[in-house]
């Protein structure tokens, strides 16, 4: 919007906070991501090949969990230096077309639509689990899904399972609607803390700005990210260390230490 | 009660099968433990000191995972062998005193009574959560919570809050009941279906020994066992190697390769 | 040999010893074959395609340590058990035929000869990397590798590069012995005491039991491997729970608590 | 050098391409340092207190793989989001002081100087191993060890023991020099590889601007950084997913989805 000059005012990009994206976008959507499907599924999730589209912040954080329980993650990316990341992270890297066979448990994260379309539904397993926790509930084509199905019921809270012509069926969460926020409770409080008070903070920072700020994007000012990480930080009893003079100074420096 | 010739019938300790104990007990209780907790707390995981008494398989599950979904995991053991273990597989262990006062989340699976107790409770941070994912609801020993308690509230569902003398807030989850059980769904059946194909085959096994065996405490058979989890690997699509003629004898010699 | 009454004298199996297998053969395994491993061939394992073959202590605890240093662990079992418990483990369970096709370390731990045979080898990747930290240098059947070869050279210390007659490469580490003691210094110290500890204990009990025991293979004493355990866990400083006289009688009972 | 210009030429930051630090940094790095550790000690790392001073990116893989070895990893850091990270990845974090009393292996990754010094040689523990991973050998402040000690003399090769006058003894690896380069042989190629191609690209790219590029510290340009990922993945035999003409047209957009 900023670039058509359509914008109405001046934005700060919350979203890209530090102490935003970080925390609440990894650890959050980590835990929260799984809390929804278990929680519509029951299902066991070690030994399962748990595929995650989309290895941003998001899908690190999913990957990172779903590990941590025991699945085997397949990750799949569009970017090559993500897409490296996963491999060096440990987990199978390979395009959806290839995991769309052997998936036990799909989640998309990627901030993009038709992820998860109609060439992959038809090379599922049965059983498969689909899910959404990245965009709205476009990542996952659901149109498609519906077209290539003979018949839909709902299998439990949040499940509706989809029976295909070719006669395999595939259960989609929550009607590929964010899997946490709609099955789960989205994140904990613990950590949409951080992302709050950044917010506050940067409204604060908006209104003491007033008339300075153009209609532009500002990233997030970084003493506010700073402040709100040490105010986390203070509450769980963590202790920094602090440079000394002389390493201020080094830190700085290009002459001494080469 | 084999000991005290009181057992009425024949016995198979059917929760001592590899295909139980190694399993259920362990991955099963693992996830749905946390599940329980979620469930009824909504906290974030990452980052908490997540207490576990007991390493016994419930309690190796709990830590496992726990550690999975970014605890710090501490656990405390009575016995040295698994203490040991806990130690080696990463974790800080410690006795229950000394974790009392750093814990976030105290989780029980011990299988005894009293497991925590007044001191425990005493010692807690403001804020501490207790559950049991062990035995019965007497793990925890609430009477002595009841006592050092000025006033009780439900929290959430599944959650009581327990205001100390001290001030304190001490939140028992379940009623000191199994977490996993009380406020999740228990197990997986991609789980419980090993459990119970063994005690279905255990039965069937009781039947046909009928008037043979003894009333006493029988083992799973071990075909009854292998046989179950050549079943689940089938499901899960999963090859084993099979040893040669020639890897057979080897295996049972001892005059070659030495 | 006891089963053909060969043996000479009593027997006392310290390797099974739980102070013994379940840490030297785990966490000294897991680790200094890894450390074989590196020293040989200075190779990234972020990334890699790691195989383990057989999943009994020592594979388990190269598995782990694979996995923690970054590589996806493919386990090869012959037992439907340990198969499916490598499964829940999280990592991929397959054959080694298939497994040949896509791994690019090969580790076997089996107490088995000709594990990694002929078929494998011609299905390997050009560079797969083969080492043994299991038996003594027969897991790797060698002879059928050298005739598939038409050369083979000396590639770095503890290296040797066989190129096959299809062209490709493959490295045998340390000639198939113990990769971990050929190619590193074996286990550390610090759980190589355990072990030693326990078999001098044992040593001792053999002679104090002299004229007693018969020419039979014994288990080590429990009260030696607690005995041992409990040395350990006071020179790390950690501290057990100690049950509580009620807590003693609650365990051995069955009245209470059902 | 920039800011005072004093720079004499054109200056590609090659250190700051996403294919140098998030690789080789991290996941070589990672590595090397335990290699570098193991090979001049042989350590067991399974349940030490493994202290990693700096969070970045060679803190991050030192952590990741110490942990993965079965340490217990404290993270010490001066910057507050760094400190938040480590927590939510599940490591205990404190100021050096703190850790010094409880670590049993020291490693510096920070680009500072004087990171462990005199007041945290005097609380260490008898037997602490203490190395440098980060800059040069300035990060541990030896002239303060060596004026603390009564004597000191090598223990094995890479490893300087150092007899306080309080009787302790510290060991110091690699004189303080990168542990990983001195004791080890550094990354291994197949991490260096990204590094040296986008070293290798960024000149030839140098070459074609001369004249263009001012006296000033360009980053890497991203196409370099994607190319030498894609080479990367090439040689893995990894594939990408690809993004469809749609997919595309709704990244860019703003007016679908929301």
């Amino acid at each position: 919007m900023a670039k058509n000059r359509v914008l109405p005012y001046p934005i700060i990009a919350v979203n890209d906070a530090d102490t935003k994206h970080l925390f609440d976008n990894r650890y959050g959507t980590g835990q929260s991501t799984l809390d929804g499907i278990l929680r519509a599924t029951n299902i066991l999730l070690a030994g399962m090949n748990f595929v995650v589209a989309g290895y941003g912040w998001c899908g690190r954080g999913i990957a990172m969990r779903a590990s941590g329980a025991g699945a085997k993650v397949i990750v799949s990316e569009v970017d090559p230096l993500r897409a490296l990341e996963a491999v060096m992270d440990g987990y199978q890297v390979m395009s959806l077309k290839d995991a769309a066979r052997i998936g036990d448990v799909f989640v998309t994260a990627t901030g993009n639509k038709s992820v998860i379309a109609r060439d992959h539904f038809l090379k599922m397993k049965d059983g498969a689990i689909v899910a959404n926790s990245g965009h709205f509930n476009v990542e996952i084509d659901i149109p498609s899904l519906e077209e290539l199905s003979q018949s839909k019921k709902k299998a439990r809270d949040f499940v509706e399972e989809f029976t295909l012509e070719n006669g395999r069926k595939i259960y989609l969460l929550a009607e590929g609607r964010l899997v946490n926020l709609s099955a789960a409770e989205g994140h904990p409080a613990m950590v949409m803390d951080m992302s709050f008070a950044n917010q506050a903070l940067c409204v604060a920072h908006l209104v003491k700005k007033k008339g300075i700020l153009k209609k532009k994007v500002y990233p997030v000012p970084n003493n506010i990210d700073k402040q709100v990480a040490r105010m986390k930080l203070k509450t769980l009893g963590v202790r920094l260390n602090r440079l000394t003079a002389e390493q201020k100074i080094y830190q700085a420096g290009w002459k001494e230490g080469t």
